[in-house]
């Protein structure tokens, strides 16, 4: 039996707006699509909150007994304009001086660094927009081919009146054309688009623009929001299971991304739309335009706060949110998570070596215990409900770290349970939550010796044995290690 | 004065096969491209030979003072046919029965990783065959323009004969054309191409073939050597500095992209040609076709050789060697080289806190001293000449030694000469030759003072002070360092 089928997954689909029992087109495959950054400029803590939760619902998918194909796109071709309508990869380009592809390269490399830092699994492709002009040039024009589109100055647009007779438009996000409509501003006479919601699949390159390709409309460039559709089906079939992103990727880019796939195949591309929400910082979102984005450095060195945090506080700080709920980050929420995550982990340290003593064991606690280790799949299976998940973690921490200070006897446990403790607690912080033991844990071996020595040093002083803990202290600085004694008893310092 | 101007780089060009003055076509830019790996299995030590080569060559001239766009591109679609003419990205996916793109994914990850575990720098851009289809249809076209191929069955072939009889073909390679026709094995009647010689641009795509393209000519897919053709000037201009690439590809394919570049545009693509040598085993190249290439895991974790070595000390294994000579890879030369490495990195760490006691200069001493600082860069300034500059770094790290271990006075070299000896010797073997210093370094904290901790307790047993030495044994299983008495000794192990 697979994990899928003893803890069925159920999943909040934006679309119907109804959690639903999660069923893939073609078990046990599953086809994973998520919007990936615009690697323009440095990924900011706002945007990584989307890729943790998709890093953990890929990481719990591949748990379940799926084999995911998560594709996870690179943006880097600048779509997105400045309020100043000027590319913004070209933009930044012309600030640093450097060839598009130069910024493209540094800003992907920073993104891949920032995912190894926070522990995100690479997708199992990461397509470019780049990489995919042709694929998008074809996409456009079969979108014209059926009518939904048309030429105008040598940029092609999509015609949402002309699809929202024929399919309906704002299913997703939920909003009527005509309101839209009426909500848009009017279109001076020099607009090259029909209707203000039209919006562009390949867009005519002025002489300034360095980022073009050859089309049958000319020289130009893909318009925003066509890759993703080009992209994801290309990879996952016209229709596959889940697409993810970013709560404000809902509109526009969702809706257009359904109405171009709808247009150019007749086959609504997705069956289960997630959508990650937003990190705000005292209530208001946070995004680079705003200015109010923390960079991933003032996080880790520290900058924004009174002081540092470790990537894995902060990944355990946002998993202690449900994805579809907003967070507002602050040095005193990411405490807290950190004060929370070091009880987990002390809780995984203590498992490693735990051994059951002989004795009776708590039948009661023992039951509740296996209880509790199921309730943990039971809350991710349902919508990935990692807080829930986490509270459990929290109660089973509870009695490992009861065991371990002896507060309850060590035979508490069956040896059944606690073999599938030790087996299981670390898996779930590991492998599915994508946690991982702090480094400062990793030096605990050091940490530990050198106690053990100063002790021992202590005790030679207190034995007037001065020549002993003299020939501690050289020895130790010939190792590296330079002893300091002070007020508040002996520090060490590395060298 | 710029560092180039100090120490002016003379290069060995492959096409003129003189060693020349380095010149780049506007001062202070380098253009430089080399052919990076293709990304359909694990590359092995053979290529990071010529990664780690090309690596110091940028880092090598950024130190200069030039502004380096450094190129090096994946080649992401399989031009490479093996012998049965299987695309070798499609067969590797059909065995794994992954999408080609997963296959890609995979590799290239696993090829950054590698990068990353060398120490190698990212190049500024790192392109891709399958996102630069559009230009490579497009000098296709351009070189079908000039007369210089031609169309067969919807693929498109370069013609040899026609372009040597404009341009001349075979000056990189120094081969005769004549001499390759009469060389190359008759053609069936059943082939495509008009001679043997002539090689594809454009590949018609059978049906099996699942990464094709349209192109006027019918979908299909680009010929192995257009990638780096249009790559390399499309970022770095119609002609550049510096291309680099391993020996093996000087013929056919360096000489295919001159010939693909000159027919397209009428200019010679590249002003200096650099290849770097091979990796041989048992004096046999190493190639993955036959099957003696060696993994980097069989070095890196052992497997290969009685036991494993660092990255650090293959990286300094190789750079011992002048790039254009072979190197024959073996136990006891990575272990003559590590050992070497080691004395390096003794100096390298002594000099970190060192301080000059105060008392008369050897000022003999401190003039070779200095003197031998600028014969490093001079070495480096020699076609890229690392074994001699590691042979200068020695006789620095002899002086640095003996004043560690007080053979020689503290005093010996001036305040002047020692404040820049601590400042370039680390930078040469940091940013220069990209060495850093061995993890087992790092954890020598821990190593020193276990060590210690035993002595003390081989101590107490001698002593008869048994409880002690238990308490020791004890203690340090709690600290997770568990001790084991065996016939040669203690040894321990970290849990």
């Amino acid at each position: 039996m697979e994990n899928f089928e003893r803890f069925p997954l159920t999943i909040y689909n934006s679309l119907s707006r109804k959690k639903e029992a999660f069923t893939p087109i073609n078990t046990p495959f599953v086809g994973l699509y998520v919007c990936g950054p615009t690697v323009y400029s440095e990924v900011h803590i706002g945007n990584m909150r989307s890729f943790i939760t998709f890093d953990v619902l890929f990481r719990y998918l591949s748990h379940l007994g799926y084999k995911v194909r998560y594709v996870r796109n690179l943006t880097d071709v600048g779509h997105m304009l400045d309020d100043d309508g000027e590319d913004r990869v070209l933009k930044r380009a012309r600030l640093e001086k450097l060839e598009p592809m130069e910024v493209v390269q540094k800003y992907s490399n920073y993104f891949h660094d920032v995912c190894k830092q926070f522990n995100l699994l690479p997708p199992s492709i990461e397509p470019t927009a780049t990489a995919h002009i042709i694929e998008q040039i074809q996409m456009a024009q079969k979108i014209l081919d059926q009518g939904m589109a048309y030429v105008s100055n040598g940029s092609v647009y999509f015609d949402v009146e002309a699809f929202d007779k024929k399919h309906g438009y704002g299913a997703l996000s939920g909003r009527k054309i005509d309101e839209l409509q009426s909500n848009s501003r009017k279109l001076d006479g020099q607009d090259e688009k029909r209707s203000p919601l039209d919006f562009a699949l390949w867009k005519n390159a002025g002489p300034e623009h360095i980022m073009r390709w050859p089309s049958p409309w000319g020289e130009g460039f893909p318009g925003w929001h066509l890759e993703c559709s080009v992209m994801s089906t290309k990879y996952l079939g016209e229709t596959f299971d889940i697409h993810g992103g970013g709560m404000d990727l809902k509109f526009p880019h969702h809706e257009c991304e359904v109405a171009q796939n709808v247009a150019s195949s007749g086959e609504a591309p997705v069956r289960y739309w997630m959508h990650a929400n937003m990190l705000t910082m005292n209530g208001t979102k946070m995004s680079k335009s705003l200015g109010n984005a923390i960079s991933i450095e003032e996080l880790i060195n520290g900058g924004k706060f009174s002081r540092a945090f470790s990537e894995m506080s902060i990944r355990f700080f946002l998993l202690q949110a449900h994805y579809s709920s907003t967070v507002d980050i602050s040095e005193s929420a990411i405490e807290a998570a950190e004060k929370g995550f070091e009880r987990l982990q002390q809780a995984w340290k203590a498992l490693i070596n735990m051994e059951r003593s002989s004795g009776e064991a708590n039948m009661e606690l023992d039951a509740a215990t296996k209880k509790l280790l199921d309730q943990v799949y039971v809350e991710l299976s349902n919508d990935l409900n990692t807080p829930k998940a986490i509270a459990v973690l929290f109660d089973l921490a509870n009695t490992v770290n009861s065991i371990k200070n002896q507060q309850i006897p060590g035979s508490s446990l069956t040896e059944e349970t606690l073999s599938r403790l030790k087996l299981e607690f670390p898996k779930i912080l590991e492998d599915i939550l994508g946690l991982k033991l702090s480094s400062e844990a990793k030096s605990d071996h050091l940490d530990g010796v050198l106690e053990l020595m100063l002790r021992m040093r202590n005790q030679a002083r207190a034995d007037r044995n001065f020549a002993l803990a003299d020939q501690i202290r050289d020895q130790l600085k010939d190792a590296g290690v330079e002893l300091k004694d002070g007020k508040n008893g002996t520090e060490y310092e590395l060298n």
